[in-house]
């Protein structure tokens, strides 16, 4: 096994797999945080804690900031699944080290731009292109690895 | 790297898990779809995008078509995670390259079939039924995984 | 790969992982259980499946059993995705066999305390001490990746 960690291009996936999943695990106590906060809650426990009832009140209704780093999370989880499980297959294709590279850090990237501009409400599309930028770099590898698999 | 994807059983496993995740990142674009026609939104960007009150009234009531893809999109996820997860591990308990085709194959087109029933609404036990077979198919690679890795 | 499967590590990892993928999996029966005896449904599949007009407007509430187990799985999944592919990166970066179990036990054990604990509705803090367990697990292992694969 050790063999594996050896290798430039698995070393290079670990790295960026690792960096994007992390920034994800990093959404759930960003909408903990939102949910105190904003006082936005699906959750009794989080209304229970405060004694106020006017505080409750805001509690039961869905708020909108909070709402976006729910939905940027789910974002988050459909994209990158799909990223780490085709990007893994990719990188044992045996496809160039610089353009493996070129495709993880262009994904990578362009879900750091998804999630600022979605939490920070930037003007789209700054959101939609990144959202459709990660796509298209996760359809390349995918092709890569069809053709590998289906036609070799 | 390159024996691993000479060997046709990580082939197999490769083509099906990619066409797999594949048909689920294609439910995103699915649901923006549907909410733009149907115009049931969770989001003040899509309701926004409409100058029309009448519209806009609509996009904000959750419109039960929209909902239908929405939640076949989140049961794709729950269960095509657990198939790339347990299906790799089993490519590496060495099944025969027959029965484990037919696993692969069994599950893929279950999510096919399932997809298809739900977003149609065809009558059930279709949906449910091809759930289940998919179920059923994890399932019986987890059971190979566990009794290779407890007792071996 | 078959040298692969004789490898304790990787037996190890396969073991935890297909554990904690199947106990997920258990999550999505355990929802449509409550769902039916709780009658709170997202669903008019469900809805439909009841004649009576007093279970039928339950149905169309949200009920809070239900919607705990819900979030219940949907925190499963967040959580048991990001350790499976950065315990998979670790399990390669060569640790000792005893620590990568301490990481696999601790985290598989974490969350199965953090689901009776979120199903029984337990006071706090045994849900959220459970779910920080299982974020320092995982944390511990990303950061023993990302050393490896940044300066090795």
């Amino acid at each position: 096994m050790a063999d594996l960690m050896s290798n430039d291009m698995f070393l290079a996936f670990s790295k960026y797999a690792t960096i994007v999943v992390l920034k994800m695990m990093f959404m759930a106590p960003l909408t903990g945080y939102f949910r105190i906060t904003r006082k936005g809650a699906q959750n009794w426990h989080f209304v229970q804690a405060f004694s106020n009832s006017e505080d409750r009140k805001k509690m039961l209704q869905t708020n909108p900031d909070v709402e976006r780093v729910r939905r940027c999370h789910q974002n988050d989880l459909e994209n990158i699944i799909s990223f780490v499980v085709i990007g893994l297959l990719y990188a044992f294709t045996g496809p160039d080290l610089s353009t493996a590279l070129l495709h993880f850090q262009v994904f990578v990237g362009s879900r750091f731009i998804h999630t600022v501009s979605y939490l920070l409400a930037l003007p789209q599309p700054s959101r939609g292109l990144s959202w459709v930028v990660g796509i298209i770099t996760t359809f390349s590898m995918a092709y890569r690895v069809l053709t590998t698999a289906l036609f070799l």
